[in-house]
C-alpha cells in the first residue's frame, strides 16, 4: 500500500475518518462487508482511512457473515455517541422514533456526522434534525434513504447543481413496481400477486407502508426538498397506492400503449409546485415506463441539461450499503454539504399545488348496462363538467347486461373529472366504477 | 441574498471562486448563461462566490448570445494563466494538441485547477496531464467530456466509489446512435442516413470521428480508467465503428429480438480487463438497447451495487455546460478528487485482453448460392474451427441465385469466428460476407 503516493498528492490528504454503525442487519453487515473488502484500495486511491470504532446491535449474539471482532462492541446504541473517537455514526436500525431518533439527535448534538438509510425518519423529523446538524456544523447524509443503488441525491445535490429543476419523476418502491410488473406480464389481479410477493419475501406483512404509497411518499419529499430548495414536507402531499389498480385496467393500458406505474412526481408547472404519489398511465415509448421488477428509477428535468433518468436497484444490502459507503467515502474525503442542499433559512416553505387543480389528460373505466340512451346520460354529464373525449372503447355487447366502457378525456381539471364521476356513479345504469387513472405525458 | 445564514452555517463557508473561461461557443456560452442566472442561488445554497473572472476566444466581435462586458477580455489564452485572480481555468476550445493542450499543461503548471471537456486531449495525454496536476497539486476535472446530461463521472468517482466496478457499457456518441436508430426505424441504408444527418447538422462532415468510434472510444479510455484504477490507455483499445452496418443486418436483428448498438465496453472478466468499442447485437430486454436517437447512456456493474444505468443528452451547449458548471460547484465547495480517483503512481498499467480472445456469441450473415451442398461445405469449416450453430436462417429460395443466410453461433472464442469467416469469405458460393456481428448478452 503505497502511503507516499497518498502523501505526496497532499491536498488529498485526510486524516482517519472513525464510524460507529448502529444496526447490523443485512444493510449493516454489507457495510461492514465493503469497508473490509475496500479499506486498503479506499485509502490508496483516496488518501481516506476508514476505520469501523465501534458497532452496535440488539443482539450481539446473533450470527453474523462478517467477522465483528476487531470492533468494540456496544449494548447500547447511545454509547457510540459517548464515545470520542467516532467522527461519524452510520444509524441503520431503522424506525421513525424510538432508538433510531434518539441516536441521531443525540449524535448530531454531540458534534457528529450522521449517515442513515432511514427515508421515514427523514421524512417526518429531516427539516428540525439539519437544524441541529446545522446548529452543530455538521453533516447529516441520507444517500441510502432514497433508491439505494442509484446515486440520486448526489445528481440533485452536486450533478445537476447548476440547473433549475423542473420536475422529478421516480419509481421509488420496488415492492410496488415488481406486483404491476408481475399483473402486466401474467394478467392476474392484486390480491393475488401481492399474496405471493409476500410468501415469497418481495412484500412485508402489512403491506401497507409499500402498497399504499406510504414508503414511496417518504422518499419523494427528500427528492422535493433537495430538487426545489424546499422544506421537506411529507404532510403536504397527496399519496395513493396500487391497490385499486385492476388486471382489467392493465389490459386497457397495455392495448392504449401506456403502462401503469406507481409514480413519485415533484413538480413545478405555472400553476405552481406539486407532489404527489399515485398509480398513472404512462405512455409506454417513455423510458421510466420501461423499468420492470423490483427495479427502480429517477427521471430528472432541469433547464440546461434536459432530461437524464438514473435506474438501479432500489432495495438489498449490496445497493444500499453502496449507498451508505459513498457517503462515508464523501465525508472521509472532506466533502461537506448541507442537509438539503443549503442552509435550513434559505429552504421555502412551499405552497404546494392541490393535485385537483392540475391539467391532465385522464382515464375512465366503467361498466354500464348495455341498452340505449346509457351513452347520452354520461355524454351529458362529461358536457356538464366541460369535459371532452378523445377517445372511446366499447368491447362486445352484451343487451340488457354489463359491458365495460373506456374513455380518454382531453386534457381537463382533475377536479371535474372527479366531480363527474360521482355523477356517473350514481347513474342507474352504471354498475361498477368510473375508475379514474390520471394520464401522465 | 441572507449571506446570514451562509455564515451561520461555516463548514460550508469558501471564498470567492474565480474562474476564467477560454472558448466561447455555444458550451462556452452556456456556462457564461447558466453562472449568470444561478450565481445567486448557488452562493445562497452552498456558500461559494463563482465569478467569472476573465474570458478568451478568438474573435472579440462576433455576436455571442450573452452579456460579456463584465469580464475581462483577453485575446491570448495563457492570459488567463498570469491572471493571480484566477482560481481554476475551463478550456472549451477543443482540439487534442494546439493552444488547447498549450492552455491547459500553463494552467496546471502555473497551480491553477482545469476544467475541460475535451475528451480527445484527456485521452492522448491524460496520463501526463494528470501527473502535471498531481504535482501542482490542483485538479483537473472533466465531467463534461463523457456523455454531458449524465453525471457519469461523479457516478464512477463518487456514487459507486465503495464497488469493485465489473463492467461499464456505453452508448456514448448521439450521432452513431441516432444513425443507428433512424437506419431501425426507416429501413434505409447507413450513407442515406448519414447525408441526412449531415445535412441537418446531426453528423459532422467528414464523419469519421463519429462513425468510425472514436469519439467514444476518447470517452471510453477515461471511463476505464476511472472504473478501473489503470492509467488512460486509448492506444490499446479495439476500434471499431458502424459504417459497415447494413439495412439487412437491422432488420435481422429486430426480427432475432435484437438491437445493433455502437457499444463502448470496459470490462473485468476471468481472462482479463478488456476495452473495445464495436458495433454489436444487444437483447432488446437490455436496457440499454432501449436507448434511442441521440441519447446516451452508460449501464454500470458493481460488486454490491448490481446493474445500474444513467441516460440522458450527450452533447450539445446545455447538458455540457451543466456538467462543467457541475464541476466547477464542486471545486468552488472544496471537494478536491485525483484525476483519475487515485495518485498517479497508483494506477495500474493494463494488460488489456486482445479482444480476439474473447467468448461471445455471434451473428454471421452472408448471401450464397443457392445450390446442394453449399451449406455441408460451410457446416465443414465451422466444424473445422470447433464453432457450433445455435440457430439458422435461410430466407426465400432461388435457385442458382444467391440467397442470404444468417447463423447464430453458440459461444466461442472471436479467433476462431474470424479465421473461419476468412475461409468462408473464399468458397466460390459466398457471394456477399460473411458480414460478423458480436452478441453482447
Amino acid at each position: 500500500l503505497s502511503r507516499k503516493a497518498v502523501s505526496r498528492y497532499n491536498i488529498f490528504m485526510t486524516n482517519a475518518f472513525k464510524i460507529g454503525i448502529a444496526g447490523l442487519g443485512t444493510v449493516g453487515c454489507g457495510v461492514v462487508e465493503m469497508i473490509q473488502l475496500q479499506k486498503s484500495a479506499l485509502l490508496a486511491k483516496t488518501g481516506a482511512s476508514i476505520e469501523i470504532t465501534a458497532v452496535n446491535a440488539r443482539d450481539p449474539h446473533k450470527p453474523r457473515p462478517v467477522d465483528l471482532t476487531e470492533y468494540e462492541w456496544m449494548d447500547d446504541p447511545l454509547k457510540l455517541v459517548q464515545n470520542k473517537d467516532i467522527d461519524c455514526v452510520v444509524e441503520l436500525i431503522g424506525g421513525e422514533e424510538g432508538p433510531a431518533r434518539d441516536l441521531i439527535e443525540a449524535a448530531l448534538d454531540a458534534g457528529k456526522h450522521v449517515i442513515t438509510a432511514n427515508k421515514a425518519l427523514l421524512a417526518h423529523h429531516g427539516y428540525d434534525l439539519g437544524k441541529l446538524a446545522e446548529a452543530r456544523n455538521v453533516c447529516l447524509y441520507y444517500e441510502a434513504a432514497v433508491a439505494g443503488g442509484i446515486p440520486v441525491i448526489k445528481a440533485l445535490r452536486e450533478g445537476f447543481a447548476g440547473n433549475d429543476i423542473q420536475g422529478v419523476y421516480g419509481i421509488l418502491n420496488g415492492t410496488c413496481n415488481y406486483i404491476l410488473s408481475v399483473m402486466k406480464d401474467t394478467g392476474r389481479d392484486f390480491e393475488d400477486v401481492l399474496q405471493e410477493a409476500q410468501a415469497k419475501g418481495y412484500a412485508e406483512t402489512p403491506p401497507d407502508l409499500d402498497v399504499d404509497g406510504y414508503d414511496a411518499a417518504h422518499k419523494l419529499c427528500l427528492l422535493s426538498a433537495l430538487a426545489f430548495g424546499v422544506r421537506p414536507d411529507y404532510k403536504n402531499m397527496a399519496i395513493s397506492g396500487i391497490r385499486d389498480v385492476s388486471a382489467t385496467d392493465i389490459t386497457f393500458a397495455t392495448e392504449l400503449g401506456y403502462r401503469i406505474k406507481l409514480l413519485s412526481i415533484a413538480r413545478k408547472s405555472e400553476q405552481g409546485l406539486l407532489q404527489s404519489v399515485e398509480a398513472c398511465m404512462v405512455p409506454e415509448t417513455r423510458p421510466i415506463a420501461r423499468i420492470n421488477d423490483v427495479f427502480n428509477a429517477v427521471e430528472i428535468i432541469g433547464d440546461f441539461v434536459g432530461e437524464s433518468m438514473l435506474s438501479g436497484r432500489g432495495a438489498g444490502a449490496g445497493p444500499t450499503a453502496s449507498a451508505v459507503l459513498s457517503d462515508i467515502i464523501d465525508l472521509a474525503t472532506g466533502q461537506r454539504r448541507p442537509v438539503f442542499n443549503a442552509p435550513m433559512s434559505e429552504l421555502k416553505e412551499a405552497e404546494w399545488l392541490d393535485p385537483d387543480e392540475q391539467i391532465s389528460r385522464f382515464y375512465v373505466r366503467l361498466s354500464v348496462l348495455d341498452r340505449p340512451g346509457v351513452l347520452a346520460d354520461i355524454s351529458a354529464i362529461l358536457r356538464d363538467h366541460d369535459i371532452s373525449i378523445e377517445s372511446l372503447l366499447q368491447r362486445g355487447r352484451n343487451p340488457g347486461a354489463s359491458v365495460p366502457l373506456v374513455l380518454i378525456t382531453h386534457e381537463v381539471q382533475q377536479r371535474r373529472i372527479k366531480e363527474a364521476s360521482h355523477e356517473i356513479a350514481a347513474l342507474k345504469a352504471t354498475s361498477d366504477g368510473p375508475h379514474i387513472l390520471r394520464i401522465e405525458d
